[in-house]
Parts: C-alpha cells; structure tokens; sequence
C-alpha cells in the first residue's frame, strides 16, 4: 500500500485520511498542484455585534430544520415539524418545534423581502373561480375575519369543483384563511415543468398527520368547523409526502415544479390566499403558539419518546423534559412576546423557568457538578452527562428572558442565567480534549470511555462560546473560542 | 513533497511522523518489506502480582538516578545524588535522593547477586600494599568498627603513598570504611583498556561537592576525621567528572576501563576495602539516611531551588515542600524500617505524613478539588496543579507506610491513602483526553491551554493505574489503565 523511495516512506493519502480523520484535496493555482489538508469540514461564525435576543438566534438563520430526513413532516393541524428521531410513528419533539421557530425567525430578519403573488383578496386581487355547472361560489364580508371572503359549495361528485389556474415557479409558500366543512378539501396541484408529472396536495379535514396514495399526499388540518390559517411549504409538503411513499429524495425540486391550480372541494369559506417566496414569521408563530398551547402546569414540554441516551445510564422513559427544550421554547416565547406584545408568551417563558430547578431524579433537568454547580440537562439522566450545547443554548434562552423582560425587571432568569455562566466557566476546561472537546462528560460521570464530539458540534461549541464571549468578559470564553477554533484547523495542545 | 498517482496523493512519513507524532520503520519479515507503525515509544508493564511495600517500588528497577544528565554527581560526604534541574550549581532535591534509594533497592531485588572482589578484609583477604621509603603502614583492631584497619601514614611529597596495583575490569563499585586527617586522600586510577588514557577519582578531605583538573577528579568526602564508609560507583564517578570538564559523553565506559590501582595518601585508616558489581542496599541506606538526616520539624524535605512551574502561577519558591518528595521519602524510610528494623526510619515517615495534611497556601502541600476531594500536590502551586502522576507516588507513599505498619495499627497514612484514593477515583476520568492523558489540570485551574502527557508520563499513568487496580477493584482503574494503554496504541474514543 505505501511507496518508497530510498530512506522515505510515502503513505497512501485515502489512509492517512480515515486513520486520523483529515481532510484532504488538490488545489491547482499559479500553474502547480497544492494539496490542501484540512481538519475539520465545519464552518465558524465570528460574530460582528453583540448577541441580541431581539434578533437572530445563534446562527439559526442557517438551519432548515423542515428539510432534514428526521422531520416527518410539518403537521396540517398546527403547522409545525413532526420527529421521528426516536420514535419512528413520528413524535412533536418540543426542541425541534422550537428550532424551527427560531431558524423562521432569524430567516425572517436575513432574508431579503420575500415576494408575494396574491390570488385573491376579496378587495383589490379578485381571482377568476371556474365554477362546475353543479357547484356555486359567493362573495360575502366576515366578521370574524374582518375581511371579505368566498363561499364555496360543490357536490360529492370528483369533477365538482371550484378552482383557479395558476401558474407560479419559485415561489411555494401557500397561505389563506380557510374554514371546511366534513368531508371538504382545498387542494394544490404541482406540476413538473419538464416531465409530465403531477403531483396533489390535499388539505383535508381530518385528524390523520399525512397519508399518499401515488401521486396524491394528504394533510390532515382538523375537523372543527373554524377559521383557520394555513401556511404551506407546498415543496416541503410534496417532498415528505415522496419521502413516505419510499420515493428516492429529489435535488432542487424547487426549479423543476410549478403550481398550476388551485381547488377547493365540498362545503366551506376561503380569504386572503397568496404564494410568498417564504412565510417566516408565520412558521415562527406556529411554534411559539404550540408552546403556549402545549405547556404543563409545570412549566414543561414534556418529550413523548422514550430516549435511550447511552450504554449504562437507564432510558428516559417517555414524558422527560430537556433544559434545551425548556431553552429553546424560552427564546421563542422571549421573541414571541417582543413581537407581538401578547403577555401570554411572556407568561409561558416565565413558567418553562421552573422546571429548570427541578432535579433530573424529580422529573426535572437540573444537575450538580459535584454538589456545587448547576447544569442544565438536555437529558437528564442519572447519572447526568453534563451535554456541553445543549446547556448554553439553555443559557440562551435564560439571557433572552432576562433581556425581553427588561433590565429592570427581578428576574429569576437572570440569577438562573448567572449561576450557569459560573458553572459554565468552572466547567468550560474539563471539556477541553487538547485536540477538541467532548460532547458530554459521560467519562466522568459514568466512568466510561469518553464521547468526543464530531466536529460540527465542536464547531458549534465554538460559536456558542464566541457568542457569550461577547456577553461576558471572562477571558476563558475568548481564549477557549479562540483555542477551540485552531483545533478545527489542526492546532493541539502541547505536550511537556 | 507528495506524490500523486491518479487519484491518489502519497505524502512522505517524514511528514506525518512530525505531524502526527506517530512513530514507524519498515520491518522485513517473510522476505516482504513491512511499514510498521507505532503512536508511542514507551513501555507498559502488566504486574505479575499484588504491589507489595516489601518489594520493588513499582517499575523503579529499570531507573537509573544517577546517569541522568540532570544528575551533577553522588555527593561525597552524602552518597546521594546532587540535582541540577532547576540550580545550576546543584542541590539536594528530596525527590530524586529518594528514586536514587527506591531505585536500587528494587534493583537490589530483582538483579542477580553481583560479584564481589575483596581487596583486604583485614582477616581473610590481605592485600600486600606497596609502601614508598618515606611512608608506613601498620595494621590495628579499631573497637569502634570491630574489624582490623590499616593505619598509612606518607609525606606531603606527591610520590609518598600507601598503594596496590589492581587490575579490576567489569566490576566498578568500590566500598571501604575510611578515616582520615587533613590534606589526605584516597585515590583510583582507571585506566582505558584500548588507548592511552588515564583518570584519576581523587576523594579528598574537604566540603567541595566536586572538581576536576585536566584528568584529575574530585570529591570532597567531608574534613571530620571520623569513619565513614564510601560506596563508589567509579564510573559514575568518572562521567560525572567528564561532565563538568564538557567532554562529550561516551558510550558505555564500563566495557573500556579497569581499575589499576588503588592509592592513600597522608594520614588515615581503611578496613573493608572491596569492588563489587553494584552495592544497592548501601546506596539505598544512604538515601534513607539522608532522608532523617535532613528532615525537618514538620517533617518536609524543603526544595531548596526557585521552580518555576507554569506561565501564570508564581515560582515556587527556594524552600518549597512536595508531595512527591514527601511520598517517595515515606516509601524509602518505610523500606529502610522494614530491612533495618530501626524505628528511627518508621517515625521519619510518620512525621512526613503531616505535611500532607497542611494546604499548599500554607507551606503545605495539599489542595483540594473544588472544596471537596484532597489532592497531595507535587508542585503545590497556587492555584494548583493536580499533577497526576506525583499524587499517585504519594499514593503509594501512604500505601508503603500503612502497610509495613501492619494492618492493625491505627494508620494515619490508611486514611490519606484512602481519602486519596477516592480523589483518585472521581478525577482520574478528567485526564482522559480521548486519546491520551493530561500530565496535569491546569488548563482547568488557570484557563490555559492543556498540558498533554508526553508519551512516557502517559507510559508512567498507566503503569501506576495497572499497580493501582490490584489494590483497589473499583472499575474505574483497571477500565482507565486498559483504555489508556489501548491510545498508545493508536485507538481513540469515539466521538458521537
């Protein structure tokens, strides 16, 4: 496998690369072949201003939390992602509700302006409804809405409709209000614009998250006969729908696929539809609406899968709680709150403090370091793993209460947010490999071999620490940020 | 430098052996050429059995004290060694008297009987001395030795002299009991079997540690005219002389010289005169000797050289106490106690334990881990250190004295030991780096960078850990040991 040349030994790079998990390539530039070699594949985010809990979260405007293989699919019903990370039937996992709240939320301040194409406003954009012989359409104002809207009535036959044609590529972010009757539907028809290829979206009335049947994908968006305001990545749905039917995934679906109508079948009232490039804030309320709704009287949003966290420690049986569930559901409601001024975030935000002081041996996510120094579990087993981010993004949603609330304001997240920055501080070393960090303390605590983390969560260590590192002047946050980040570029540790 | 063949790129092990400090040379076996490849040269050692206090003191009979460069000489007057490590001009440092005594009574234990040649016993074996006109020699029974003495007496001409010829090869330790008057001496000549070279080891009646002209030595062996008894490895006597006059070192002195004579000078007895292949319980009982010599009232071993230990501590200052000396001076005199039986040794290592309970800010050197586990500190820095592998020494220190107390003895040193290994047992996972060990925690304690164990500390953690997990079941010590081992080996912990 290797060469020799005289007294040196030449290795083969494709070794040298798994053995100790560099990175490697050619460059070519000013006419010769550079080998670039590299030890990390993940990117660093130096923050230019101070973290401000009335802006983006962390580098969330980043995440996609809706694309990843682990989201079923956003639920017809409350309009937010549906795990199936531990639990295959699918699950609503509170952080990664939350996370999608956060990344629409900082999506919503870094994206340009979306555009919006409106269909039919009952005011200025009236969309021309083709109407069967056996179905009708009517205009009338709602006073509930405070908006003008259309009724619609069509018969139980399949060719009885009221619909539009349309013809929008890139943009696919359906919403309208709508109410239906049993047994009413509102369907999107996609069409790919090379192949002949079709593809259904139907919004029914139903309690049932999503079924397929070929190239027809339901969502079930409830029974109640109510208004409602759907907000449809239709792309989004499409995709989860092909994911379900065991359909390989696709590659920019977005380029290829047009919506071509619009069609509302059975009985019911329809307003305000349009297709936006993107619908952040509305994503992001959805979230924050789900963890007002959701919350228990102690404050928590319990996790309904059973977790198995690692080898030695019991699984957390359905129904724990996760610090960064708590967290993460804090700076939303934070957000929430400071855009909507509706003191039920606020409310729900104060509450999801308490099950922070409440021990992981008493249904809570609080552990101590050695008797002394709080940490805030994203799993909270026993004996508890010390997770590294999880806790800081719990430290987060800590400062984004305390900040939302006001300076002036006596605030338990302030001394929750306090204590954890001395934990934080006292700790922050013993996570330090001298070539990386680990990703837990499970070494210590549960006597095993320790548990490095990859590094994308080293590189999410480091702009975690670089993030408070602009709160605290501290210097073991910089210096550790700035130590962390020359590990991901090869730098270690001295040896004696 | 690299090489690419299609897809692949070759890069030279030159390079990597630097980059990744791994170690390999190509083996021929089976008439192929093999690479092989190693990520640590140093060496573990699986215990046989049990550590026992009676023994060897763990793997200390593969050390040789006194050949290390840092080693200035033997002292004359001490029979210890004189370190330059951290004073130039050399001083007495408690810990490696005490590895020069652990380190040949382990030899003493686990070499073969070394030859022994008397030159004149004063009974048995009389050598026929050549006496100058102008000098005398008588012989004499001293009451004090209870043995018959020569008695020389020769002018202060330089060819006056008490003298026989000798023709010593192989066997280099030359022991006698000596006493003499002022301006007089003892002197050996060796000379080089292949080339014309001769050196002459000069002990003299004075307090100079040591000095050389041209291919003269000297060693003052103290002006006190008194018996004393001089153990003499010759060839370390010779290097060390070399040494001081910068001649380069030369590889293994014993196959090239022989002792060709032996030569008093002035006024003085002998008795006892003989040339041994080693004498390591005499070398032993000097450290233990000087040990209780030089013990003071709260029973340390001041350092008496500036250390300076780490960037942001303050030095340590000349007069420092370590736990390390404190603990390898407890493991020589409870030796010396159990061969000798003379309780002047057991109470030396009794009153040795208190400094171990006095804090580092306080002269001592204890800290303690967050409030709440007690370290014994090798280098009792403020902050501290945690310096893994000297707590472990001091470990065993206890270990050696609690157990040559006898099991039943109300045993302070059982309850530091104990109360040391439970520190021990809670620690030991934070020096784990995933893929070797740290030699301290001060990243931890000073927010600095870590301080990796080179490979032969980690060789050393891992040898104590194996010694240790045959004193104490608990898991953690032989799973550590194992693991760590497993990383010289080029595995590392996972990472998720």
């Amino acid at each position: 496998m290797c060469r020799r040349d005289h007294d040196e030994v030449y290795m083969p790079f494709s070794f040298i690369h798994k053995y100790f998990e560099v990175y490697g390539k050619i460059s070519s530039s000013d006419s010769t072949d550079k080998f670039e070699w590299s030890h990390s594949y993940s990117k660093v985010y130096h923050p230019k201003k101070k973290y401000d809990p009335h802006g983006t979260f962390t580098t969330f405007e980043n995440y996609n939390v809706e694309v990843r293989d682990r989201v079923k699919c956003i639920s017809g019903i409350e309009g937010v992602p549906v795990s199936t990370q531990w639990e295959p039937k699918g699950f609503f996992y509170p952080t990664q509700i939350a996370q999608f709240g956060l990344a629409h939320y900082s999506k919503n301040l870094t994206e340009p302006e979306p555009r919006v194409k409106v269909i039919d406003d009952g005011d200025k954009n009236l969309e021309n409804w083709i109407v069967s012989k056996d179905a009708s359409i009517s205009r009338e104002f709602d006073t509930e809405l405070k908006s003008n809207i259309i009724r619609f009535t069509t018969t139980e036959h399949p060719s009885s409709q009221v619909w539009c044609k349309v013809n929008i590529s890139q943009d696919f972010v359906l919403s309208l209000d709508v109410r239906l009757k049993p047994n009413s539907s509102l369907t999107v028809v996609l069409q790919n614009k090379d192949k002949k290829e079709t593809v259904y979206l139907h919004y029914v009335t139903s309690t049932q998250l999503i079924y397929t049947l070929d190239e027809h994908i339901y969502y079930g968006i409830g029974i109640e006969y109510k208004w409602r305001r759907l907000t449809r990545d239709l792309i989004i749905d499409m995709q989860k729908g092909w994911a379900l039917l065991d359909k390989p995934k696709r590659k920019s679906p977005r380029n290829k696929f047009r919506i071509s109508s619009i069609i509302f079948s059975g009985n019911g009232s329809a307003a305000n539809i349009r297709v936006s490039t993107s619908e952040h804030m509305a994503h992001f309320f959805a979230a924050a609406r789900w963890l007002v709704s959701t919350q228990r009287a102690r404050g928590g949003w319990p996790v309904k899968a059973r977790r198995r966290v690692a080898a030695r420690v019991p699984d957390l049986k359905a129904g724990w709680h996760s610090a960064m569930s708590q967290g993460h559901g804090i700076s939303v409601l934070a957000r929430a709150y400071h855009r909507s001024k509706d003191a039920s975030y606020l409310r729900a935000a104060q509450r999801a403090l308490h099950l922070l002081d409440v021990p992981s041996t008493a249904g809570g996510v609080k552990a101590m370091w050695m008797d002394k120094y709080v940490w805030y579990e994203e799993y909270p087993t026993k004996p508890p793993l010390f997770v590294l981010n999880g806790f800081i993004y719990t430290l987060l949603g800590l400062y984004d209460l305390h900040v939302i609330e006001g300076e002036n304001s006596i605030s338990l997240a302030k001394k929750m947010f306090d204590d954890g920055m001395i934990s934080l501080k006292t700790l922050l070393p013993i996570f330090d490999t001298g070539s990386g960090s680990f990703y837990d303390l499970r070494h210590i605590t549960l006597g095993v071999s320790p548990n490095l983390a990859r590094w994308d969560y080293h590189a999410t260590h480091v702009n975690q620490l670089y993030l408070l590192a602009g709160l605290d002047s501290d210097p073991i946050l910089i210096n550790t940020a700035k130590r962390w980040e020359g590990y991901m570029q090869g730098r270690r540790a001295a040896h004696n």
